[in-house]
């Protein structure tokens, strides 16, 4: 099909990748050459104008951004950057998505060896564990808080707050996919003042350890409902083991995007599950 | 940016493109030898999982398509057949905004000339003109019935009946940009048994011609609120002259996803507008 490859259609090359159902547009930028402005990140996230993203990772080596030179600490031993974008072009600092579809790219790409990469994130060193369907990555360790509520469309539920970089509400529900959640959860604002997600949680049979194995939808802060959430899933799994009556486990998190894995202990908190490229090419914006 | 040229990416080659925000994944296929399934075309449409889109174009030569050659009146002239399929892989006949893209997308890969295309769609035989931005389609003749009635998010509103190919509802409205069309349309079912769209009209001045420029919102049967509709824009626009006591003339209709124009006369409707290929690549799903 060289029709598709000749002059005609030239731009910037891209990737799409995804993690659960958590998508992203990738721009490989090794060597810090590219000016992304917020306008062209923005497109390049728009599903219909443009690629389409819940946000975008530049791709380029830690050697090649000078502000990290100067950090406390400098870049750690890690090649890479995930410069990470939310779909408005502001700067985020972790996710737990991102950074394992960011893996899978540099791996397939041909950057990294693997099967261990680490890549620095603006929340730290991060160490992805690239397999061959699915890659872990270490996450900040969630904290069990005590109860709280939420109004989502209406109704109001009860749940126990519970933190992973950020905060959420863990509310157990009798049938997740029931649920009417097409509106942005209100949280109880002397909890959370600056808003938090919010998951619905069953228990269910058939994967992973018995009751260790649950199904969860997310509405997240300022988004409305998406396929998955790293953060949420950890923030889950850490209530799932406390209202076990235990310090450690692995639990299964059936989102709706595919199956995350979180095994928690004293000293770590790892999420893996799938992420996949799913196209390569250049975009003309 | 040789890395994501290598062997590692490959994949069925794609484009994507839009016209006025109405978005598609385009698969070129010249001499027919792609079997899509209904998977796959649901997979490339998924906006999360594949590439993204509200439908699918394929780009074959009428002469790899056989059953278009036993077809009464056969392929008609056009060396190319925009096989259209929607996100959930079945045909569809016809979509002004499709056929603008596919246009754009010959004529930048090099497989016409222009700037007059003919295409042939399951509907017919169209003549695409192509300009530097705008591409202009013929589209069936909009006919203008007596009034009726929708249910949209709880309100009712009572608007002119209009067919261009398919049923529509045209509703004046005092400020479209004030309505919460974050539901699916209700139609009166004694008029619009298998449903229709309803679109949400006001005046506007500054473009066009006085009288004859009006922003539209509109909410697409079976899918909801869209950036764009081309046939909706035909049955606005005959509205709009009738309402002027005009049996012809060029209707500026604002859509959200940018500006179509529609001229109507007795013996056609052309509907044109911004149709760009955004980008090229390969997916692999």
């Amino acid at each position: 099909m060289d029709d598709i490859r000749g002059n005609t259609f030239k731009g910037l090359p891209f990737a799409k990748g995804h993690g659960t159902g958590n998508d992203f547009v990738i721009v490989p930028d090794p060597d810090g050459e590219l000016e992304l402005s917020a306008e062209l990140i923005t497109t390049l996230c728009d599903r219909r104008r443009g690629i389409g993203g819940d946000g975008m990772l530049r791709i380029v080596r830690t050697a090649a951004v000078p502000e990290l030179a100067t950090q406390a600490g400098g870049p750690d031993g890690a090649e890479w950057f995930m410069d990470y974008r939310n779909a408005d072009g502001s700067a985020a600092h972790m996710c737990g998505n991102g950074v394992r579809v960011y893996a899978r790219y540099l791996v397939e790409a041909g950057l990294a060896t693997g099967p261990r990469v680490p890549i620095l994130t603006r929340a730290g060193r991060v160490l992805a564990e690239v397999g061959e369907e699915s890659i872990a990555v270490d996450m900040p360790l969630p904290r069990v808080y005590g109860l709280s509520t939420a109004r989502v469309g209406g109704a109001e539920f009860t749940g126990t707050v519970a933190t992973c970089g950020n905060p959420n509400l863990v509310c157990w529900v009798d049938d997740p996919a029931g649920l009417d959640l097409s509106r942005v959860a209100e949280l109880d604002v002397s909890t959370f003042p600056d808003g938090g997600n919010v998951e619905f949680v069953a228990k269910q049979a058939g994967a992973g350890e018995p009751g260790l194995s649950v199904r969860m939808r997310v509405v997240e802060r300022g988004v409305g409902e998406t396929l998955s959430c790293g953060s949420g899933a950890c923030a889950v799994a850490a209530v799932v083991l406390r209202d076990g009556g235990r310090d450690a486990g692995t639990v299964t998190v059936d989102v709706p995007g595919g199956r995350l894995t979180v095994t928690v202990s004293e000293e770590r908190c790892v999420l893996s599950g799938a992420a996949v490229i799913v196209a390569t090419g250049y975009a003309n914006l």
